[in-house]
């Protein structure tokens, strides 16, 4: 294998930065050549191929977004756009490729692989953590920073003003990200897609709420099958009917997919992204490099999709015993 | 005079703290004695009056929220209300008042102020900066910056997949913390309350971006005369009509409110609690300490409250250059 | 087990906190007492406990440092100290503790617990991760992201005017901070105690610098065998012998044990706090409860104190490929 | 006049790019050319200049350092090297210049003007606020948040452990980021050139410190004259003689020169680069743009650099009253 290319794909999260620059910096430190796809699958049909050089990845270790940038892709889907993608990697002479995104990334990757037989491995770029065969995706914990960080002003204007602040994050059908930050911030409640949300047990316990705490924060996932933030408020309200309780509710909404990313995720993508091209070099393919248990973990894109990674069962019982 | 008490009231403020431990400490220092009254002018009507001593305000310099917390108060609305909250300040033998709050606060000072006599000074506390006889008040300047804070980190996302994004900021009808956060963050256009909207224009630079700019960030303060973000968008999208331009909204809601006051925040609260107690104990009253071309002035209430602070004109010129 | 008692110990780590109260509302949650000792095995000794109650460790999950204080105690190094301190549990009828602390902290558990019989379990407090027993101490992820956002901002400068940084990061005997703020902030060199430092190596990068980058950041562990950043960039110095090159040397001290935790460190805290309080009540002592692999695992104290914890040889190898 | 060039000279400082974009966008609005040198003096002698463009300046409003990058020039201060420096701007056709920096940066513009008469405006780019003419200094409010966010961090190691620090920040000869940071961290002291260190007040006070306070914060500003942070702390410490007392020191350094910019430098920084374009079209020459109650102020380079800002006197007084 003499010419590697990396893309991103899917929504951006803090670190795909880090994670290029660490897949440019390996291949060329083995002696390969290696080239950036620009706007995803998208670009990979428009021919939207440039050579990178380890100068080309200097100072984005730290920055949010991906310099690679990021595109849904209509025409990936169909069988003539996967061709000419193929096509145009073939002109550049691309014998492997390392996909930087999460479950729709690697849906395409799969396919393409298999029709096509170029090699690909996977890093996990996105903020859910809702991809099996790593403990951790790229992203996520620098999402779980911002929205703690903003729960943590939000709970400043709560205690503040004794109110009932019902607060949407991220996740898409997963709850890791409500639940760490529910932790993280002393969350009264959380509310995850993962397990049954017992409203008659919240409206019991705000009811009760001026006799032991005057505010109160209720994060909620936005995958929650009860609703979103704004309309479990509602129900709620309704069932409490109490006009001395103000209720409030914030979704925190885009700022959690940017910022410069935490050591965590920073260490993480570099890592996937050494480990990626090691893989493609060591004749790896149709899977993601991750990391579980501290070691490097090549898992094949079918079980990355099509599996459930759960939560952490002790995560579930610290929200009910530390929230008394 | 020989007692005072301070009280916050109204939405809170990031620096608010800051400002409590400045007239507290100052008090003291002046060999006076200093009460805190709980929950705005409900706790003055509910008599939820407690002395503080030095060391009451240790290590809240740096704290969001208000210890001395805040609230609404409808009973202070009538003349039975303020009777008992003025019967409760006599009890105690508190012959003077540090008003922390804004608009709503100080108006009802004037109205006690004038029928009771008792001597009262405010400090300037909204993040909304909206407040005549100040430069900045206090909690502006942490508002900007979590707002700014956040538009970097939409920026990155804006930026990975060339997307048009219109972020509605706080500031209720006054537009400072769009202004600013707009320069701050670069932003393309900045919708404000004080300026009428052309959303043709809006229309005709997005329709032409690809050209130049492949993403986009407009601020829209919630007080627009256009609609809020949502509303803006939608209306600026169906006259765009183009397929291939992804829009978003974001509103960032209370986080603005919460958080660890910035440098600015802290020196301006202290210095506005210092020269509020300064001015109760050189006769000043119905009036508020604020810092205009770094100076302590003294503005009556009636102005603070009735006369409108404009947006500094150079303000909107580099939002109009700097966007090119 | 009735009653239990929690205290901290050694250099404080953010997380404590959140260590504090997992432990305290944990222990409520289990329908036991829960007493405070402050200021370490010195209180244990003066007696200064207090019972604590769920409201006690309210709005502290996201502070940093510890509410039940640190200190050294020599007089815990002697057997009178330890008796003292024993009498002064029996007392308050203690049966059970939770040592929040490092190396230091569990030398000493472990020699009362094998005088007294006491249990006691400890949890990881310390930023230097140097602990057996855990893939993190609480208090690590704080501190490497402080390191590296302190780092950020130096290449800010160093970038601006082309110059060659070292900067003395924590750990004592271990190179953890080193080695992740180094690959996160994307170092040239990383110097630890756990490798030898090839001083010759670094002279001859930084003699071609100019033709490839133009600034360089060297992290070095306070512990590495060459000596503190100081020295090194000293000898480093004076072996390159190049006016042209502008040598600065930054010490980040302890800005790095202080600050809100991340919220990896709070729910690492939160979970350990648990872990240690289950651990006590199902009949475990003289064992420390740290995270590994994603689960709860109880390690003698014997060996969190005498073993060593390796760095993962994978970062190791990151810093080399991707400084190119 | 037609063409422009803009540099940035002498220390860099967070806003110095907000600046460049200023500079940049407003000469293209105004229908002007504009040109940037890198490295500052020595760039403009060695002909490191190349053209900018509305895009040039894209996404770096909030970083920080200088994309024009910064030296120290030698050679600047001998005729042939101001000769030389003129000739490549004649031979760029630049008919102005926009210079952003210090002290330094305003005594190398004054020669350069007298000398050839090319226009100059400046642009107060410093994080030390000691330049007259302008009531804040860009970088100024960055450094200062820097600061205090490292002295809130430390504040939390003091008080867990009952320790007096001592915290040295920058400002060369002037004690604006001191006094600021002392004021916004609550601290016990502040020493500063500007007035008389009292050795004895502080030895008196912390000799009595565990009767009122347990942990005692002291700013020191880098250019007092007692000494830096080290050389006072042992000082007291012997004067104090007490081996109960744990005494700390800690210099901030380098990170207070860099990072993302606060909103308020960003602003300051944007209006000054404005300012100073439009000076340079309307004439004016041999002089800082800066602002001044918030309006816009031109001031001869002889007076920014000959006459001394002095500090607010209020802010000496705050920190007399609030550390009580």
């Amino acid at each position: 294998m003499k010419k590697i290319a990396v893309f991103t794909s899917g929504g951006d999260s803090p670190g795909m930065n880090a994670c290029i620059r660490a897949v440019v910096r390996t291949a060329i430190y083995k002696g390969l050549e290696v080239y950036g796809i620009y706007h995803g699958y998208e670009g990979m049909i428009a021919g939207d191929i440039k050579r990178l050089y380890t100068y080309s990845v200097s100072n984005i270790v730290q920055r949010g977004g991906t310099m690679l940038k990021s595109a849904r892709s209509e025409k990936f889907r169909t069988p003539e756009g996967r061709k000419k993608a193929f096509e145009n990697l073939k002109a550049h002479g691309i014998e492997g490729l390392v996909a930087i995104g999460g479950d729709g990334t690697f849906t395409g990757a799969k396919i393409f692989h298999e029709e096509f037989g170029i090699p690909m491995v996977g890093c996990p770029g996105t903020i859910d953590n809702d991809i099996y065969g790593t403990d951790y995706t790229i992203g996520f914990d620098t999402a779980v920073n911002t929205a703690l960080d903003a729960i943590d002003k939000i709970r400043d204007t709560a205690a503040a003003h004794d109110r009932i602040f019902f607060i949407e994050v991220m996740g898409r059908d997963a709850g890791f990200i409500a639940v760490e930050s529910g932790i993280g911030s002393g969350a009264e409640f959380v509310m995850v897609p993962e397990t049954k949300t017992d409203l008659d047990a919240v409206v019991k316990s705000l009811k009760n709420l001026r006799k032991t705490k005057t505010s109160s924060i209720i994060v909620v996932a936005e995958g929650d099958k009860e609703g979103g933030a704004a309309e479990i408020m509602t129900k709620v309200k309704s069932k409490i009917n109490d006009k001395n309780k103000e209720f409030k509710v914030t979704t925190l909404g885009h700022i959690q997919r940017g910022g410069n990313p935490t050591a965590r995720d920073r260490v993480l993508a570099s890592r996937c992204g050494m480990a990626a091209v090691e893989g493609l070099i060591a004749g790896k393919s149709n899977c993601m490099a991750g990391i579980m248990n501290q070691e490097v973990v090549y898992t094949p894109f079918g079980d990355c999709i099509g599996k459930t990674k759960p939560l952490i069962p002790d995560h579930l019982k610290l929200i009910e015993y530390l929230s008394i």
